[in-house]
């Protein structure tokens, strides 16, 4: 077997075999394949695609090469985001559904670019660890129903070298690349239940409808494919989620979520994907996973097992720290709401300290944005329009208002769930 | 301007500006943009091709990467062949036209895979050298109309980088890619007239006649664009070109065709292309070109410029080397020869030692192949088929006999000239 035979063949759009694709994944990982070969060959699969047979076999590849964690729960369930703008979603939801006896055993990751990561975020709380041996980690969720923690061992090596070529050669917009990326990360993290909320819009990964129903289809078929129950929500990301934009910023926000006061559409995220962990964590009906996930959610039940939880990981909830200033920008017209644009504003928060260009840059867990208002809202002239939250590094008003669109009409509230897949 | 933006635009089948072309061959270059990058950005061109500005723009951008050669005739005229198995037609050709008074100040290859390189071959004449300054090659060229080197000067530095990465990626045979490859070349090369020998077949670069006729005109509209007279002859490569294959043993057979004893398909294809090189070097009609190039065929002048060449550049044309061993493979059976297989031959002759696998191999100039009979001819049982000539590498008679295929019935030759594109 040859690489170049290999790319040759993809060229002609044959179906590459199992072998042939471990051979790829292999060859790369210890290097006889180099990153110029890679790269041609990752990008004739972003042109021409893959099977979704190829697309099961390469993420099995994946999978397979590193370690592939044995929880020893039964039916433990996890929870994906494919990142956006606001999305705090993991920090509320985890709990509230730990609290009905669901076992969410959960990595996250940090963020990157316009998007943030939970880890990050929950750093923001003084004392909390993210990180805790697979021992630990496993007792807690005995405990407690719920840990959190940063990446744990050598999982799925080859999606880390293939993600870092992938970023650098226009690569990863491809739908079986990103599939195969997340379902084998999920795969090995040992659940038996993944929920995946798939953001489509301007600030999320994929912003068309009809790429991002063809992913969801091609998770669930890998889910299943692995014997896992797998189910997609897709969530619109065209404006932020919620109004807090920034890591200690939206942990505040999802506490408040917890105690019943939160953002109408987190609050709705937070029901439907609760919904589906539920159901299929205690396995239930959807009717009755629902009504007890709205149960929780205003019994304060939820709340209590989050105060559990971040203590049985040090952090200190009482503690959480904001920026030293803030400044209002208010709105320079009447008028209804018709934008916010989400990759915008994900990029001025990072612009403010609260993300990441590269892997290694340090940033500030305590700056970010609030909005006042969502799209559909009326707003006069000099109302409060956002609250930026700032340290050493600022944002102009014009950069703020630029991220705004407004119309004289009545703009409707964007549609929020937009499909589950199944 | 950014690589992964270029990538993305080609991505999306929008076209590339000269200056957008321009950023991307500086920067891989100078090394700002890596290996992996152009790569993708190759491969999209090989998956989506390129149109005719862009071509004509990147050849213009690659030309201009290095020295472009002030020859200071007015009408030189060069020849390329795009490569194929015992094509010594350049041996052959060169001093036939000078002989009629056409310029040819040409600088050629060494061989590479299953071809051989014009370089190598007269390497095989003892005392031949194959480099010399600019000054002596103008002044040679003016005193007895050729010269023949190696390459010279830093002509195309874009390509040698750009070639090297496209043989490990596999995006050697883009139609686009190969016209500016070879034009850039061409051109920086100083010539004014262009006459290209399009090698199509099994022992060829392009194997299929639609492809070869999309490169052929796709390079004269590039030499058009640049004010040089552009020719391309289409020619057959099923089987070697000749009977000899192998270094001394082709520089031998080129002499003999001079002295108007060459075999007919060789012959013919150096009266073809001879007759356009000098309707263009001489600005003559291409009939009276025939009949002048027939001439010299026969009356000896070609063969007497030759000698005068080989001499003038310091070798002995009575001192050409061969190996020390022959066998000759008998034919196993009555019957018509319907297929040599050029490609089988070139790696046979490169396995006993005529030929390299990478730039660096060290070769032996003297062994190769020499065919007794062509495709279409009536062979019995037992009658010499082929000899091969060897050293210390040795080649079967299973693994020669296997280049061939028999027939019962009558076969026809196969049509050496296919096509003239001008």
């Amino acid at each position: 077997m040859d690489i170049l035979d290999i790319i040759d063949k993809k060229e002609k759009e044959e179906r590459l075999t199992k072998e042939e694709l471990k051979f790829v994944i292999d060859g790369y990982l210890n290097g006889s394949i180099k990153d110029y070969q890679m790269s041609a060959l990752l990008t004739e699969i972003d042109l021409l695609g893959l099977s979704e047979e190829e697309t099961i076999d390469l993420t099995d590849i994946m999978l397979k090469s590193g370690e592939v964690l044995d929880l020893g729960f039964e039916n433990a369930t996890d929870k994906h985001s494919t990142g956006g703008v606001g999305d705090k979603t993991t920090i509320v939801l985890a709990p509230l559904v730990a609290s009905l006896g669901v076992k969410v055993a959960k990595m996250s990751g940090r963020g990157l670019g316009h998007t943030g990561g939970t880890i990050d975020k929950l750093e923001s709380i003084k004392g909390f660890q993210t990180s805790m041996s697979l021992e630990d980690f496993k007792a807690q969720v005995n405990k407690i129903n719920i840990a959190l923690v940063g990446q744990m061992g050598n999982l799925v090596p080859a999606d880390k070298k293939i993600y870092a070529l992938r970023d650098v050669t226009g690569t990863v917009d491809s739908i079986p690349l990103i599939a195969s990326s997340i379902m084998s990360k999920k795969l090995a993290s040992g659940a038996s239940n993944i929920v995946i909320d798939l953001k489509v819009g301007r600030g999320a990964l994929v912003d068309n409808l009809k790429e991002a129903k063809e992913l969801a289809n091609l998770m669930v078929k890998i889910g299943k494919k692995n014997n896992k129950n797998t189910a997609c929500i897709l969530t619109n990301m065209d404006e932020p989620l919620g109004y807090a934009v920034g890591n200690s910023l939206e942990v505040i926000e999802a506490i408040n979520t917890l105690k019943g006061n939160g953002p109408k559409d987190l609050t709705n995220v937070v029901i439907i994907l609760g919904t589906q962990m539920v159901s299929m964590g205690l396995n239930i009906p959807q009717e009755e996973a629902l009504e007890k996930v709205k149960e929780n959610l205003y019994n304060n039940k939820g709340y209590q097992k989050m105060l559990e939880w971040i203590k049985a990981q040090g952090g200190d909830i009482t503690n959480i720290p904001v920026a030293k200033h803030s400044k209002i920008i208010f709105s320079p017209q009447d008028g209804y709401i018709s934008e916010i644009n989400a990759l915008e504003i994900g990029k001025l928060s990072r612009k403010l300290g609260a993300g990441r260009l590269t892997k290694d840059d340090k940033i500030d867990l305590t700056v970010g944005l609030v909005l006042n208002h969502k799209v559909g809202d009326y707003v006069k002239k000099g109302e409060n329009l956002l609250t930026v939250f700032y340290n050493e590094k600022e944002v102009s008003e014009t950069e703020v208002l630029s991220c705004y669109k407004f119309s004289e009409n009545l703009v409707e509230k964007p549609k929020l769930i937009i499909d589950i897949i199944k």
